[in-house]
């Protein structure tokens, strides 16, 4: 899993039908790198499965794997939010989150 | 899922037989950054499975869920368009789409 | 799938056993950028499921979905050829094959 | 598989209900290189299945194979730490581990 | 699937059960370029299904058909050797291997 920032939403109206109602979020990566949370790699279009909402840090799941929560079972997904961050610790300090 | 616009379209005759029928468009992936849909990554073919054509921006996915449409079940196929995109809203603006 | 172009094969005598008979491709995959076909990535090694054969550009499968070929079924496989690319057309125009 | 070192932790409370229970690593991948083992792209969040604590190095999973341990059955898990690691050796030498 | 080095190998005690007698080999992927076999991206820790052993080059698979050995039936393994290259042949000649 890797560690995002709700950063917006993508609406589509014509779609595969395993999408209706699905809450497609668009998320920005991020890592740890020098003791701190940076953006790093290619945003990413993610199903909600948590409530999560925009400006949030989220925890996501990739591949075969994103299908595995009730919200995407058996649909075409392949990336899915399944948690809400409270705290990312790094060697006993709590990073700022973005 | 990753965002792309349909830029053009792959014809091959010899095939795997469960590609027979099958729409198979090029598309080029694009993620926000500093606020703008910009151009990212390799162009992918991707099969269509939602009637998207030429110069539409579009959601993909990838992987074993790329099967997971009535159009590409059971099909060697790792790449397929699962909608059409409306609107992307980042920070409560909708990006211009490429 | 990614298009590419098949520059050589790969010789293994002391290997899986599911791999007996197959044919193991050597493919160096292209993306379109600035309206052109330009070697991108890592060369991959793939088996054929279609008859290709060196200097053809073919469409290739990564992932769980190589193994739903005839050629593939069951094996211990990552990458499949399941197309030879007549056209690559982008824009109205199609584009040289590398 | 790769090598990683656990550099911290991710608290969630708000999370698939599948996640209750399991412990969420930081890990930092490491490659060979030059003789030594170096920091090398992303930190991942990984699930641990065998005891591993921070400062430890470890081997990490991804993709489907992470949901073969007993901590992740049928979770929607994409990265699971799987050893912890003794020795890394190159050509007879014992590599310092990070 | 990727061409690879064996360099070296991993020791692990505490790890999970399904791993118990495996041979846990650190192998560095080559690519062809500019027609000779180069070093590229990140050593790997692949499971040998084939009994090969440092020096030797490789053929590895990932993902999930890492796991259709029978040496990696069932367990949590993304990586996993599945023949000794006994040579790449590119345009003809046969490159040297590393």
């Amino acid at each position: 899993m890797f560690i995002a920032k709700v950063i917006g939403n993508v609406v589509s109206t014509q779609k595969n039908a395993r999408f209706r109602g699905m809450k497609l979020l668009l998320i920005q990566p991020y890592i740890t790198k020098e003791g701190r949370l940076q953006i790093s790699g290619s945003s990413v279009v993610a199903v909600d499965s948590v409530g999560a909402g925009v400006g949030e840090c989220v925890l996501f799941t990739q591949g075969s794997s994103a299908r595995l929560t009730p919200a995407t079972k058996d649909a075409p997904v392949d990336a899915v939010i399944v948690g809400i961050i409270d705290a990312v610790e790094v060697e006993g300090a709590v990073l700022e989150k973005p």
